[in-house]
């Protein structure tokens, strides 16, 4: 083993493994194909004429913004190309995750030189003016972004937010045994949490079922205006550091080309013969163990092959580097002649045929068809994707003969109805969550799969651990991690679901704005085909943490998501365990949204029958005639609710108002699919204003019970005729330890309040109002009092049910 | 060193240290305290009557509802008690952080038995009665909760949310070079992202001017239902995880108490030991080094001292103690019996005395005064708070004669203010942000503080690297760390500022989240005394991320805080330049906020000089007469903006209306401050109703150009008078690669744009309406063309000022 004790990333090439696979002709080509691949990368950052430098460089050639990142791309080529080479020798499946994705010119260059970009855009054909308009149109208005965007072929993992290409690739190669992910993994990223977790994803892959994930960690030292961490610690910290992730790691430092041509080249053939090896043994002996599975760091300077020096200051190697390397070549001449001395170092002149094309001996290195990792199948993974086989979701509902009067576990019945979608999709759907499933009901899962588990085993794990190297749940305590693997094992074709608690969703708020981002561009990108949709159940909700009080409160997820495009996300509050069931369906069958259900885990009272509930949810919202006494005439008021528990509440609510005022002429809504609430303008699910009418009138108060903030339903109405009656309840930031009741009561949610809410929106009601009024402040008190004596709340309040069935409403 | 190959949590003590420090008496006195403190522990949990059990426990002393967790109450206490011996023996300055925050019970008993809990909260004295009370109020309604939550006498770190202890911890040392910060990270908690990398805090500790952190982790094995990685993987993966991590890591495993007694104690010793040494070298030396810290590795079983079976499945050392280890003794006899003697072999007879007090052997363990860690200062750290030694911020300002004919650098000036209030308070305030300081233009700070780093250092840091050993900004590429270090060192009693990219602030919704309702809670918390406020500085904005495109777009950070507590939550758009020193002096000089400041980091417009910037900052909404045409009368129009760049379009676009329409009056409206849009009875920033109606009328048309999601501004306006009126234009998640005036197309948000709603709403117009419409949509579509072409907007765009100033209004 060579000497790789110096942190730094110039001279000959050290690294790890030894070995000269190359030939001297071969260190020719491949530095041929480096050297054309630099030209283009310096070419998409400043070229929108000559591209081919067949002129002397002139300021008017060059685009008038100056946009892109060349730091990081020659070290991600370099390994892009030298994969190749193993990809032909042993026709492998592989593609690359570029998770420094500001590095884009990386990733187009390769798929340019490797023909595949010519073939999903023919305008930038590989001659001169296709290359002049693929130079031009990247990072320029109207084209192509500067990370490795849905337009880029082979990408699945944008970059532009840093910290998930290990996770994504993860996701991408589990089930699927014989892909490889290369993934080259940013030092700035690096330095992030949910990357610096991810790397543990390897206490989750079966050498037998699963594919591998090479990471190649690219120290290329710096990140906008900073050193990086890892690239300034010691040489045994780093070996340690990769050590304790599980991995070997093996390393490739200098900035030699012809000594880290051959480097590369062995180290990565090691690396795939040790990956090959592992899943061999692992497969003929029929035992998954837990390999320490092959890493590379990858030590170059920033903007390898940049001049070193520019006017005196660090350029090459250093921070400066990071993005557009010289960035006054319009109004400074000598830097003009700098620039064209460097890109003409690349000698375009002899790489590019006549017609602009580039040389024989440059795609003879490619490899075919769909080996071509900008052409590989799993990075468009609608291409790939099958759609579940689902078992009959409504065998699995509750039997609701009385409506509001049972009490069932909806989480549980869809544990088993998820039990069996799993047995049905042993290949292509697993079910992912930060060490919760359990906790949220869904254990019935575990009889069919799992829990992936490739740590060590102990005898108390036959007692309730439920783990096994082979699985169908993913869990661990990342909600990053978690949500990166869906979102990979998705964009790689298959299916999945994220269940989480409900406050903690919001740490991956931004991973999922990002993934919404990513499908809003898909649908821009024509090659691109659908993928399975990214479904998370949120359980666990705000208005049963009482107990775990405020950190344990938060239902704003949702706020976030309806930020993005309407294109892409739904929101689903189903109100009882049949609504669940049947909402769940239909997400696992949709495509390229982000959906969203929200669902408690306890027991709760049941309203709606399996057609009922079939029916109510695709009209997505509805007036639940069983609960309403206003048939066939004008309401004297609108009661609503969105979300189980809030349901659940409005309804006490009406029981209450109906005991005091027999008479009232109450209409009772429920709202399923939150976007119907708003303008079709705005949302394709929103209700006509016509259909708006016919349920909330445009001149009746309406109390409406919501889930989450109460202002998010002000935001979608605000446009509504009779906006102005609506009176929304919600979660307003009130919590502590508390029961249940009191925590409703913090915030005005509780049957009491609402029914208050009513009355003091109906004058007419007079006296008798007031007297009613006071009777329920005083039956809150009460309960109050009783609860904070027990340390619970009353029974008549938690197991509270509907007793008026068909007493008011014959017809219904 | 002893055998620490097994990674079993049972048995004899194996440890790296040996070294026997305490005698057979003191390990007697050690094993008292241990079962007191798993006592008091088990007390909380499950007792609301009968707290010593000097009666036969009944199932009428137990509370109806049982919570709390008592897995890794033993192993922390553990920790906490010996470590006590060590504040005695050297006078030590520490204090604990519990990352496993859940485990309350361990540092609620440890402060019930060092005295401050009854200090604190009188009636939870020490003796029988105050026992019962510390016991029922615990997660109990109207108590405190299961968590290390504000209420917890000498807790920053909440831990309801995992993931944070590391950052607040190394946060809280730094610039407090005595202090120590004894931390417990759960090995659930140590799955996360944030604390994955939060462990590279070490390259940002200097070990002369701050103080040290002792991560212990607390290797008890499981999570809610699952095994944790980190005690499923090899002793070699382990020690090398830490060592590459940059730490010495130190063994301590085992179950059998009298030897782990021993074991730890001589750790813990010879840790504070190696952290005293370290510190000493350097400050003798002068030398900052970076050495590998020690930390601590205890392994214990999960719930240690738990029965290890009932009814035949696995309790103790299983995850089954996570929470409430025996759940139904109320409706189990046997399992009441089993718990009762479990309870009984803790002694409680013999460890409390006849009035319930704990005996004089076990409080001679404690340290004495604020040497006890529930009682030191900086777990109080409005305590120590000093307000900041401000420089006047109107001397950093930029000269405006005429308004809106001056461009300038809002960000730069900002920057040289940042820098003296950096030099003014050299050990008190600092500036964090991932790695984007000098990109946000704030680089002045750097000539008096530089980027603290103890990596390496290489030749070229010399050529604009700005590193220093100490120095007074905290640059590290993960903003999960830079915001714990910010919350640790502000709850500790400093101040700082935190700056980002807009789009990625998003990366920390949830520990903002988190922050504010710790705040929150706090301002209930009688004894806790107002810390800094949370300053977050977004800049890089989505009008202005065009280039990076659609993933670097997204103003959303605004709906999250908008739905936190108003009490602590604030939001500021400052227009210019002088507006933003001036909220930004406000800013620094409040406290137990969190307030959010968004400013774009490019040349912009710049309208109100220093004096009427302050006037306008310090209303935080008004009439700017200077862009009006309405004094004096009623206004045709109201054209109002918050944010900076949506100022300057708005302010073009009244320049076209006047343009075509000069007897037009308009009023212009500029918000800085966004809670002043909402009713006062939401936020107590909020304008009356009557002030609203001065400034925008109940009955004109008004167009509003927002910063952010425009549905933001409905949602804070919906009560308003005339708010059907309100047409607001923000940002609706269109973007792409596109030049700042394409994308503010696309959302509508151009002056042309805005414009033509402003005629659209403008019926009386009738035709000359229709061709000045016309007029607009032709100017569009030239300068979106010039746009294209050049890949450029066209420079009356975007140099575009305002000529009119004193023109129609001669009163302004």
């Amino acid at each position: 083993m060579a000497d790789v004790q110096s942190i730094r990333a110039f001279g000959k090439a050290r690294s790890t493994v030894e070995g000269k696979p190359l030939s001297d002709e071969e260190i020719k080509q491949y530095n041929d194909y480096f050297k054309a691949s630099c030209y283009l990368s310096l070419g998409m950052i400043y070229l929108r004429e000559n591209p081919l430098l067949r002129e002397p460089l002139k300021r008017e050639h060059l685009k008038a913004r100056l946009l892109g990142h060349f730091g990081s791309a020659p070290g991600q080529i370099f390994t892009y190309m030298h994969f190749n080479r193993l990809i032909k020798k042993y026709d492998l499946d592989a593609y690359f995750v570029s998770g420094p994705g500001h590095g884009a010119p990386a990733v187009l260059s390769q798929s340019y030189l490797e023909g595949v970009y010519s073939e999903v855009y023919p305008d930038k054909s590989q001659d001169i003016e296709g290359l002049q308009r693929f130079f031009k149109y990247f990072s320029f208005p109207g084209g192509v972004g500067s990370h490795a965007t849905p337009e880029t072929p082979g990408s699945i993992h944008e970059g532009g937010e840093l910290g998930y290409s290990l996770s994504h690739a993860f996701g991408s190669v589990y089930d699927y045994p014989n892909l490889i992910a290369v993934t080259m993994v940013g030092d700035g990223e690096a330095e992030t949490g949910p990357l610096a977790t991810a790397w543990h994803s390897n206490k989750f892959l079966n050498p037998i079922t699963d594919g591998a994930v090479l990471p190649v960690l690219h120290l290329n030292g710096y990140k906008i205006n900073n050193p990086t961490i890892l690239a300034r610690v010691s040489h045994e910290e780093l070996k340690n550091l990769f050590h304790g992730y599980g991995y070997t790691p093996y390393f490739v430092e200098g900035d030699d080309v012809d000594t880290m041509h051959q480097a590369m080249a062995a180290t990565l053939e090691h690396c795939v013969n040790e990956i090959r090896r592992y899943q061999k043994e692992a497969r003929e002996s029929g035992i998954a163990t837990r390999p320490l599975w092959p890493m590379i760091v990858l030590r170059t300077p920033k903007g390898w092959t940049a001049p070193r020096k520019v006017d005196g200051n660090y350029l090459g190697g250093f921070w400066r580097a990071h993005q557009v390397p010289i960035t006054d070549p319009s109004t400074n001449p000598e830097h003009l002649k700098i620039l064209e001395d460097w890109m003409r170092s690349y000698e375009p002149d002899r790489l590019f045929d006549e017609s602009g094309k580039p040389i024989a001996s440059l795609t003879a290195l490619t490899p075919q068809g769909n080996r071509r990792m900008s052409a590989n199948p799993v990075a468009n993974g609608g291409v790939l994707r099958k759609p579940l086989n689902m078992p009959d979701f409504k065998k699995y509902g509750v039997k609701v003969e009385h409506s509001g009067a049972v009490i069932d576990a909806s989480m549980k019945r869809l544990g088993v109805f998820l039990r069996d979608v799993v047995a049905a999709n042993p290949h292509n759907f697993r079910l992912f969550g930060p060490d919760e499933t359990e906790s949220n009901k869904l254990s019935a899962v575990y009889e069919v799969g799992k829990k992936v588990w490739m740590g060590e085993y102990f005898e108390e794990d036959e007692n309730g651990g439920n783990l096994a190297p082979a699985g169908r749940v993913m869990e661990m305590l990342s909600e990053h991690t978690c949500e990166g693997w869906l979102e990979g094992y998705i964009l790689s074709g298959r299916h999945g679901l994220l269940n989480s608690y409900e406050p903690f969703i919001h740490v991956i708020d931004s991973m999922v704005n990002q993934h919404c981002k990513w499908l809003e561009k898909c649908l821009e990108v024509e090659w691109r085909v659908r993928v399975a949709s990214l479904n998370i159940l949120l359980t666990s909700v705000v208005w049963r943490q009482d107990h775990n009080g405020f950190t344990h409160q938060d239902p704003g997820f949702l706020d976030v998501v309806a930020n993005k495009s309407p294109e892409v996300v739904r929101i689903y509050l189903p109100p009882d365990g049949n609504c669940l069931l049947s909402v769940m369906d239909h997400c696992l069958r949709s495509s390229n949204y982000v959906n969203v259900v929200v669902s408690d885990k306890q027991d709760h009272l049941q309203y709606l029958d399996m057609d009922a509930a079939v029916q109510h949810c695709t009209k997505g919202i509805g007036i639940w005639p069983k609960f309403s006494t206003d048939i066939g005439q004008d309401p004297d008021l609108v009661m609503a609710s969105c979300g189980d528990i809030s349901t659940h509440e409005t309804l006490a609510a009406i029981d209450l108002l109906l005991q005091h005022f027999p008479e009232l002429k109450i209409r009772y809504v429920n709202c399923v699919d939150l976007f119907k609430l708003i303008h079709p303008s705005e949302h394709p699910h929103g209700l006509s204003d016509n259909e708006w009418i016919s349920l909330f009138t445009a001149d009746t108060p309406i109390i409406f019970n919501f889930h989450s903030y109460p202002w998010m339903v002000h935001r979608l109405t605000y446009k509504r005729p009779g906006s102005q009656n609506i009176h929304v309840r919600g979660y307003k930031e009130k919590g502590n330890i508390d029961t249940p009741l009191e925590l409703a009561i913090r915030n005005q949610t509780d049957r009491f309040s609402l029914a208050i809410d009513a009355i003091d929106r109906m004058p007419n009601l007079h006296n008798r109002g007031a007297a009613a009024r006071q009777a329920m402040l005083n039956a809150q008190i009460e309960a109050r009092n009783e609860a904070f004596e027990r340390g619970m709340d009353p029974e008549y309040l938690t197991k509270w049910t509907w007793k008026r069935d068909g007493l008011w409403n014959k017809h219904a």
